[in-house]
């Protein structure tokens, strides 16, 4: 009966977050200009309202009377009284501040980013700083306030986990980038092939077709910073734009990714935990498993070249177009653009600044200096702009610190994942032939379906049988940079 | 102190308000089908979360103590103590039925108009007649049903007024249209001219562009049933592409005019009564003023039908395209494509349908065959479908009985707007001109910035000098029909 209860009232919970979620999307994708202030005091009151439902008294009587009665009810419980727990150590004002100060800082970064203006960002995110110190001040003061931060997007890994990725990534790979830049081979994107934007998108939507995009419970637009966002019966996807069609590609495959884990819940589990997906580290495994293991591979190219050019007009050979989206380019400060190599570049730099700023070893006026070091060292060169350098990622102006380690944890995760699927699928046959169902099924099977109902290690582990390792990643980017650059 | 506190309640209230607006807007809008189940339940939540806070017995007491300083807060206080008595009544467990069963309703609806198959729409009818007869119980058990609905849609004229309005439109419009269709004269529509959609749209957004639509808070989509909707911030609207390029244009600049009222509601008042409008009656005087005294007269032609050329490789003189746009035809089953003569047709008759149903004189399977009786009584003939017919609005899939009389008496105050508008400003010329601003100034000063401040027959005696009299629209329409079809 307490269980019951306790499903009715985080089912209201998440209803509420939901209906903020297409309040986001539609702030990023649909709405004027205009509609800032109103939005962010909609925004505001939802994140209230939805943090007041859990946090009220009702919400731990009800917990601690659950007597969940199998497997599935203990792992609601655990994920419920977790979510409870950090919750109602944050004052609401505080939530709703957070909430209203995110939903104003988004047009003053796009602005910013705009005018290449970093000081008309830089009291916006001061703001963000603070407000985010101070909620790792409550939501866990036992741990380095940073440490705090990165819980809210990875649960149960745990910091450490995340150093010790990051340092072997640091260790093995950017090695790896000096040997490939340093080779004789380089190869030449696509950017020469001069596409219009229609024909891109038409290009990205038969790539969705062929993945086997579910339209009915999904829809593609456009957005600045693509992203992918909503649930199991309606999971989006956004893309963009550039001179390089392979760059939307990739990043459509990516979000693509992202939203077949959404679509990969159970529907019946809609608006409990075990109908939510495992956090960040591993929904990133599944857009990154999708772009790289699959997108970025030669067996794509053979079966989806002939379609790539039917679309744009184009006339590449498979081969070229492996190799195109493969080219590691010694001076991309973008982020999403980057190749699978020197991504991890851009993430380490990253995560030492954010870890900086939050942690009061730098304020927020020293981050271009400090971010445009860090580039030097990890990428070898210096943005021309901050455009392109601490103002490009929408992250923190969403007021989300600690988030940016998770996408190499899912990357690693991604290539663990991929190695365990080898063993029991011939995935490049399949994948030549167009057939992505037998790599979907697999991951649904061992992954979505599960939702929340593992704490991510043991997901995991029953996933891969081992636990989150880099060498996978790296064994997997030495043999393949290693026979396309002679390294 | 207490006066704040109940605000801080009000604009919360106001926020779950506007952001179920935004869910709406999508679902008719950008929602892929799938996505139905999940937000159905997200918009149960938040009906059933803002129901809560309205009827929590803290929002009593604030009203209670609340003590008004002035007559803006006294008009707050009024309009929220309205609210909270009618919300009060309803038991929560009906409010969230009502909109869980509405929101499935739409896809249902939709299927059934599209295979023209009321049946499949039957059992999805009967529940929301059901369901609305009992919230009628419940929420003013003193009245009929079908008055304490209309009451949820135009709280303070009255049904009485409705039935002395629709009275007088039966007995001097039913005749006037006999006369007008009757006589020699007739006039062709432009549906002859072949403009695809694309072109259909670049034509109607000059017409928006023209009238002073603000891009920076609004934008137009395309909706199989146009409507508007947002706030002051962000007030959108939507259209649809048929055969005859005039009817896309009446159809935007009617729901230009909704939007506007609403762009005119005070920023700084935005999710208290005063930033909100005076409900239905008053919104569709705005929509119908611009639709049909500006869009549907000679002056506005002389200035438009050059653009409209232009956009659409068109060649058609004002004249033509003004008695295009006035052009009564003889068999027309489709209420939103209607002339404004025998619009008032169609809401007789679905008036008296929907308050025979609500009051449980007729039956859900008996509706087809009443809609198509009066139908062939007030319009001359029977539609050929049911699709044209009982199917044809979306009104009762939303679940809404009683809202229809409030488009006649809309109509009929645009007509007392319009009169009084001219003897202050010479609109004839100003439209001419492409000169808008006056009369949206006249609007804002007169009607728009004054949000619920006033009620309704309050706010028609300030800004008309009259009460809410069908007089106004019968001497127009005479005066105008009378010259176009020499009756």
């Amino acid at each position: 009966m307490s269980y019951d209860k306790l499903v009715e009232r985080v089912k209201k919970i998440s209803n509420i977050g939901n209906a903020a979620g297409v309040l986001r999307w539609d702030q990023e994708v649909m709405m004027p200009e205009g509609g800032t202030p109103a939005r962010s005091q909609q925004l505001a009151t939802l994140s209230s309202v939805s943090h007041e439902l859990l946090t009220e008294d009702e919400t731990e009587k009800l917990l601690d009377e659950a007597e969940p009665s199998d497997e599935s009810e203990e792992a609601v419980v655990r994920e419920v009284r977790r979510g409870y727990k950090r919750a109602d150590r944050v004052p609401n004002e505080l939530v709703e501040e957070i909430s209203t100060a995110t939903s104003e800082a988004h047009p003053v970064w796009t602005r910013a980013k705009e005018n290449d203006d970093f000081e008309e960002f830089a009291p916006t995110l001061e703001r963000l700083v603070e407000l985010r110190r101070e909620y790792a001040d409550y939501v866990n003061p036992d741990v380095p306030r940073y440490e705090a931060l990165f819980e809210e997007y990875e649960p149960y890994l745990g910091l450490d986990t995340a150093e010790r990725v990051l340092g072997t990534l640091r260790e093995e790979l950017v090695p790896l980038v000096d040997d490939v830049l340093g080779s004789e081979v380089s190869y030449e994107s696509l950017e020469g092939i001069d596409v219009d934007e229609d024909t891109q998108e038409r290009m990205v939507r038969d790539a969705l077709d062929a993945l086997g995009y579910d339209w009915e419970r999904g829809r593609l637009d456009v957005a600045p910073h693509p992203f992918s966002s909503g649930t199991q019966f309606d999971a989006r996807v956004t893309t963009r734009f550039g001179d390089d069609p392979l760059d939307a590609l990739t990043s459509t495959v990516h979000e693509f990714g992202h939203a077949t884990y959404t679509l990969g819940l159970p529907d019946d589990e809609y608006g409990t935990p075990l109908g939510e997906s495992r956090d960040l580290t591993v929904h990133e495994s599944q857009s990154r498993l999708w772009e790289n293991h699959v997108g970025r591979t030669l067996p794509f190219w053979e079966f989806f070249a002939e379609k790539f050019n039917e679309a744009t007009g184009a006339d590449v050979t498979p081969q070229r177009a492996y190799e195109a989206a493969n080219s590691v380019e010694e001076h991309n400060p973008i982020r999403v653009e980057a190749d699978e190599l020197t991504y991890h570049s851009h993430i380490l730099l990253r995560f030492e600044v954010e870890r900086a700023l939050i942690e009061g070893e730098i304020e927020v006026d020293e981050v271009p200096q400090v971010w445009n070091e860090k580039h030097e060292k990890y990428l070898g060169f210096r943005p021309d702009t901050d455009a392109e350098g601490a103002l490009q990622d929408i992250h923190w102006s969403h007021g989300s610190f600690g988030y940016f380690p998770t996408y190499s944890l899912g990357s690693v995760l991604a290539a663990q994942l991929d190695a365990k699927v080898r063993d029991e699928i011939a995935l490049d046959e399949k994948t030549r032939e167009g057939e992505f169902d037998p790599l979907r099924d697999w991951l649904r099977e061992n992954v979505h379906q599960h939702g929340k109902r593992y704490k991510t290690d043991e997901l995991i582990e029953r996933a891969t049988g081992d636990e989150l390792r880099a060498s996978y990643f790296v064994d997997y980017a030495e043999e393949k940079y290693g026979e396309l650059y002679g390294v």
